[in-house]
């Protein structure tokens, strides 16, 4: 047990962001001080360091994520910090003191852009000393998003794999950890600037869907290579081109919607080539995992996270600065992680 | 053996309406006249009693379907008629004067709308006497797709179906086939006679996809009869509101595409709500399953065309009339099967 004493959250002002509705007006966005209520046997009051800004949160705020929660809410998905006081269950109390990476999915829980949040104790996970804050920060939501790709990929015998938005922070763990596993990957991006950016990273095939060639090229890589698994984060039409591309039998799994439009595909790459289109959702998958094998894939990520997996930190702003935080994050969403530290 | 004896096809001059591109368009359909070459040992002679416009035959026209044959060629999938000349392997001599159904899904073979036509023996089904050669020309493609999609739903254990199209002829045998299996169908038509007909065939749920409740309706009916896979043949937009409207987890499987446009998928239905989008085609599922099986399957089906899944007929041409025939197909698909009987 720590020798930190705890104290009583009910006790402290908390300052966090609020939405009052889901119209996605980020000018809406509104800063509170609030009182904490007392902590339920199986919680802990973590003392906020750093939580990102994701493309879930987005979606979260304009209505469309998979869960909505009772208004007003805290955006914020997950985070870092210290754990300051707990409830009286054994796996609470020991947590006391640690630095921890933390999840906010439940319907039930505050988000995390706040400088205190309470959340469920299982869903801490304490942080090896030598992992900053600030990358433990993201350690959770696209990491482990990655880690759950490629293992549905081996799963699914998949002979070699395509990526949509391959230049956002996921995609590049996801370029890192094919790279570690010797999967082949065909990475696409919107830009020739991301081009570089991923062959810097050693990614060996990367196209560029603004390029004339795109199709052809994407269509003769899909076959020579047998990619017969694509992840997406894009939607709209570059759905249906990549389902298109792919040999025979081939699965398209959405996981993200960045073009904010409805996929289109093709009804013959269905009928005739034995096409599917799916989706992956993180809450979901961890749902479905045990435990113990979740507690082993968010040590092994916690270890990469230092170098190989480690987010590039555009900036870092207080609570107090949203709209220049959001605003730097919507302009570019591939420069690197924007941060609140609260 | 049957006592009619056998001519050499090599000395009879054939009519058959030809393509000579893939442009769709009708009005080069052209009757031309051609001598025959001479049988391999696998294939028998057919002269066609009958066959019909399908679906898959504009697809086939308009170069977007799932097989497409060398220049030129004659459309037609599927007719009935009387083998009058075989090749030498034993299982084509047995067939010499027997009246059959037929299929023409080889790349190789030319397609139906002919007097006479050259299939592999394996490609026909001898048909029972009291069924006539009208309800034998459809006794493969319609028939054993509703077949198909059934068996598709049993092997699922979906707990309660959804189709689009539900008045075409495809759709009208599910309707029947649901009922006698005692498996439950929401019907999706597009007009309010065709939501009046499939109440005369004693359908239960059929809903009109521009009536003004329609998605409130669709969705409350999927969730309480627990409706988690669709049957779609339309494409289009229909597909994603069907998506939407059935519960978690469920999946769209789409085999045709009368409105000739994209499906359009939100891609929340997909990440959040863990739903598939997926396709048949008949000649997919027909290659892989046992060729007994498929017999006592095709024999079942002949046995139900006499009443509960006789096709209606709403026109017959000569292949000199395709014009006519073509005109009549096309502004009234649901008004029933329109055949050449050459």
């Amino acid at each position: 047990m720590s020798e930190q004493p705890a104290f009583d959250p009910t006790i402290i002002r908390s300052k966090a962001l609020i939405i009052s509705d889901y119209s996605g007006d980020l000018a809406k966005l509104e800063l509170v001080e609030r009182s904490l209520r007392p902590l339920k046997p199986h919680e802990v009051l973590v003392k906020v360091a750093a939580t990102p800004i994701n493309p879930s949160d987005m979606m979260f705020i304009n209505g469309v994520y998979g869960i909505t929660k009772p208004l007003p809410a805290v955006p914020g998905f997950e985070g870092s910090g210290t754990i300051v006081s707990t409830g009286d269950q054994l796996y609470s109390k020991v947590l006391l003191g640690k630095r921890v990476s933390f999840a906010t999915q439940s319907p039930d829980d505050d988000g995390a852009w706040a400088d205190y949040v309470i959340v469920a104790a299982r869903q801490c996970l304490p942080l090896a000393d030598s992992l900053s804050f600030e990358q433990a920060a993201s350690a959770i939501v696209n990491p482990v998003s990655a880690w759950a790709l490629l293992e549905i990929a081996r799963q699914r015998n998949a002979k070699a794999l395509v990526q949509t938005a391959a230049a956002s922070q996921l995609g590049r763990m996801l370029v890192r950890l094919a790279q570690r596993e010797k999967i082949t990957l065909i990475n696409i991006v919107r830009r020739q600037e991301q081009v570089e950016l991923l062959r810097v990273l050693g990614a060996e095939y990367v196209l560029n869907s603004n390029s004339p060639d795109f199709t052809e090229e994407l269509a003769s890589l899909c076959v020579a290579q047998q990619a017969n698994l694509a992840f997406d984060a894009v939607g709209g039409e570059l759905v249906g081109q990549v389902l298109k591309a792919m040999p025979k039998g081939s699965t398209v799994m959405v996981y993200g919607a960045l073009a904010d439009g409805t996929c289109q595909i093709d009804p013959r790459s269905l009928i005739f080539e034995n096409k599917h289109v799916t989706g992956f959702w993180l809450t979901d998958w961890i749902s479905q995992i045990n435990p113990l094998n979740f507690a082993r894939i968010t040590k092994n990520i916690q270890k990469l996270l230092i170098d190989e997996l480690a987010s590039t930190i555009q900036g870092r702003f207080k609570l107090a600065e949203a709209q220049n935080a959001l605003e730097l994050y919507q302009n570019n969403m591939t420069g690197g992680k924007v941060l609140f530290t609260p």
